[in-house]
């Protein structure tokens, strides 16, 4: 449905429409398809390895997307984060604790505890809130918002109402600092973040169980903005836990890239707006999502001003009711199957015109 | 087998031989027998409270057991810890967080995270390395070992080899501070601790999935030593939590009961080293196990002095290979279970002498 086959198709279709009607596209166009995003897309590089010179030959990457929302707005979103998931592993061992299995909690008078070694590692990454990060260097990289881009979040800042509706939605009573409008649009989007996604040791049944753990695991997840990369966060943690004297807990990165950016006067994006307002939908430029998607591929290593945009409208991402829109109610701002073929077929000639 | 079948049938058949002998038993005698002190003895005091008068006129309480090791050693354990087991749960709410389910990890950038609090309540409990609790006053109530006390511990130093045995046996390498010997065993037995037995928050599966769990648990177990109880450890936990800044992190008791003690100068630990005499094997009289039984209502609530012991032997307590010795290897200094009947045979005519 929404993310992805239904923009995918949309698109297919209007290049389907162009060269039954007029024979031949109006750009030179190479797809590049893959379904391994959520798994961090492990082997898109080596696909990418294949076609690198063709690739560079090009002028700009477009993402189709149902960039529409419920209310009929649209965003234009020019970059993504990156992101460094690794994983932490405090186990029994030479430094201390049972190295084989569980053992009687009584114990704990003469053992060390593997899973007070995880613990005390993931707290000396924040502040007691979890929101600042302590690591040393771990903000050094960033470079701040451009004013442009500082422009473009004023721009998106959201009404009270808005943000009170984000909130429901999230099921959250409060934003980190209360933050709200442009403040909550640029912590957003400008920060990096370490986030615990899951962490687990010993007994977690009904009850109780008085064992000492033999390992104790968590992961995180790290979202990076311009210029971190994940080697290099990754790298800034492991020197913080051994200067804190955790060597003995382990950290494996399990997926990470950099984040994607694309200048918001590229070329590619003024065409992208021009073909928003044809279509009567004035989009909100954002400098990026605060999601992550390997981009980096094109903006980065190939050099390309990337887009991801067009009308229509989904939503239920992964769920099992995803849907998109094909034809939406009569009155509606939200733009139909047809409709959304139709962006498509603006868009490329709009690109085709902008060389 | 061993853990507890093994021993209380043959205390039974030592009743039973005597009845059959000599008509009646040489002391009065009230059996009490609960099977739930896996789960905390939830329903025990009850079953006290309806013969508390009658259980105030004895003189003493035995606990039938297979003290002996796999050499034949055996133990004489005057005491237990107390326990107190309880849950710390962060959530989301008016505090900040996701409230009602996992929302996406980008958001951490703008939601508070209750992994993160979690992880920093429980840090703030401990050292760095898990083994000196830093709760304000948490180890005020413990009263110092006495002389009689510290003698025991003395008797029951290990040998280096009995050290690394214990080592291998538990699967660690080193115990904390490299303790050895009398000091090893001082540790074990007259320090209180705070172990984490479980954790648990977001996904903890295969691979990854970026997300911020609204919910983080853990439940942590403390053994009690004299005079700690575990409703005043509970609160000074609490206290501390709200003096650090905690109070979003709840905590909940599960469990809890004070340790136990005998005197090793009590009449009925004299009269039961005689028996293990009689019985050529000289028992090392510990002045307590590591580990927690609810037998503060026989030494603290009926104020009677308690033993466990016996000759005989068992292992893999809980396990399906659990067992205890019926006949032993000839030449075996451990006894078999007509000499464990003899042993309880013996035991209470000594306990009736005593009077």
């Amino acid at each position: 449905a929404t993310n992805q086959k239904g923009p995918e198709r949309a698109f297919l279709n209007a290049i389907d429409s162009i060269i039954k009607v007029h024979g031949k596209l109006p750009v030179n166009l190479l797809i590049v398809a893959e379904g391994e995003e959520e798994l961090g897309s492990p082997n898109f590089p080596q696909v990418i390895d294949a076609y690198e010179a063709r690739l560079k030959q090009g002028h700009g990457v477009f993402f189709p997307l149902n960039a529409q929302d419920a209310g009929g707005g649209a965003a234009l979103p020019l970059g993504v984060k990156g992101i460094l998931v690794a994983e932490f592993e405090a186990a029994g061992g030479a430094h201390g604790g049972p190295k084989n299995a569980e053992i009687h909690s009584s114990l704990k008078a003469i053992v060390d505890a593997p899973a007070w070694r995880l613990t005390h590692a993931l707290a000396s990454l924040t502040s007691p809130d979890g929101n600042t990060i302590l690591v040393p260097g771990y903000y050094d990289a960033i470079r701040q918002p451009t004013e442009a881009e500082q422009r473009l979040v004023n721009g998106i800042a959201s009404t009270p109402a808005q943000d009170e509706g984000m909130r429901r939605g999230l099921g959250v009573d409060r934003f980190i600092g209360d933050a709200t409008g442009r403040d909550l649009s640029a912590q957003l989007l400008f920060t990096t973040t370490i986030n615990i996604n899951g962490m687990w040791s010993g007994y977690t049944g009904e009850g109780m169980k008085t064992i000492l753990p033999h390992v104790a695991r968590a992961r995180i997840d790290s979202r990076l903005v311009p210029n971190q990369t994940p080697d290099e966060q990754l790298a800034l943690i492991r020197a913080h836990l051994d200067a804190r004297g955790f060597s003995d807990v382990k950290v494996r990165k399990i997926s990470g890239y950099g984040p994607a950016q694309t200048q918001p006067d590229a070329p590619l994006v003024t065409a992208s707006i021009s073909v928003f307002n044809k279509h009567d939908v004035t989009p909100s430029v954002m400098p990026r999502l605060a999601g992550s998607a390997p981009y980096y591929i094109f903006t980065d290593r190939l050099g390309l001003p990337m887009v991801m945009g067009g009308i229509g409208h989904g939503s239920g991402a992964h769920a099992p009711n995803e849907y998109m829109v094909i034809d939406p109610k009569p009155g509606s701002r939200i733009a139909g199957l047809a409709d959304v073929e139709k962006f498509y077929v603006d868009f490329l000639y709009a690109f085709a015109a902008m060389k």
